[in-house]
């Protein structure tokens, strides 16, 4: 029981217009959950249109539950949502549009995670 | 001699649909085994699309060979291809719609590969 | 003072068709710079049109620069410029037709990159 518990980041950089890009992180993310790692999801860039209120509910994809239902799973799996603040005001997004689970930080906030990290995924 | 052999894993996150993003980690995975390493390609979301039979001989970029041609190379050089299972879920696609050489595994697979490999390379 | 300079390196693989991709590695790698770190940004595949001469002056994004402001603060800052060499092949550009700041490697590059760096980020 010595190993230190492992961390993985899961980075979305693709919004909800590329649909087809959105369930793996929340999907691998719970995985990593039940394998007892840690895991976080940085949105970045058009991905933190994924986090704005509202949106996931639209996204639905095959014979799979709608991406709110999958998103939902996975902050109830304890997985930690944090959202690119440089990446809201390029995107002309404010504080107040995003669900009150995802945490907005600074630009400095990615580069130190990767370096913490056991590994990070690129979506 | 003494040091491990390392291993590059190269993870394909688009499709068929962006043909200029498939070429590079074929090339990328010839190189590293070319360079002394191994090298293994996981094909994830849209980019399991790729090795759907009948779908890389239609994409041909440039003066570059068809990506069939690449991707066969890319096989006889020992490259492993392994295929997201969720991924041809969510597509709705069958097993015995792939190439023959990719290997169809499961999520948690991603997440314990990108921990062992010495690096992750994202497409 | 002991501890060795961390290297984070930036792969831009989307082009001046997706715009709102082209902003996070130039603000990363300079916030890299500003923590101490040295930084690399990496141009392969579609990329490699980012750093074609007269591009980036046309990309311009909600209140922010021109992306070739951005570029031009990231090189002032030291962070180095790759472009892909088979990228620009792929795409049938010439070395002329890049920013001089951008040197073109091979392919060989990125893969003896991504395993001596401390962090890659894909973009």
């Amino acid at each position: 029981m010595s190993e230190k518990k492992k961390t993985m980041l899961y980075v979305q950089t693709s919004g909800v217009n590329t649909p087809e890009r959105l369930y793996s992180p929340f999907v691998l993310a719970q995985t990593a959950k039940a394998m007892g790692m840690d895991a976080k999801i940085y949105f970045l860039g058009m991905g933190v249109t994924v986090v704005k209120k509202g949106e996931a509910e639209k996204i639905q994809m095959g014979s799979f539950p709608t991406l709110k239902e999958i998103m939902d799973q996975t902050i109830k799996a304890g997985v930690e949502l944090l959202v690119c603040g440089q990446s809201t005001q390029l995107l002309n997004m404010q504080r107040g549009d995003f669900i009150p689970e995802a945490k907005i930080v600074g630009a400095a906030t990615l580069n130190g995670l990767v370096l913490e990290v056991d590994a990070t995924q690129w979506y």
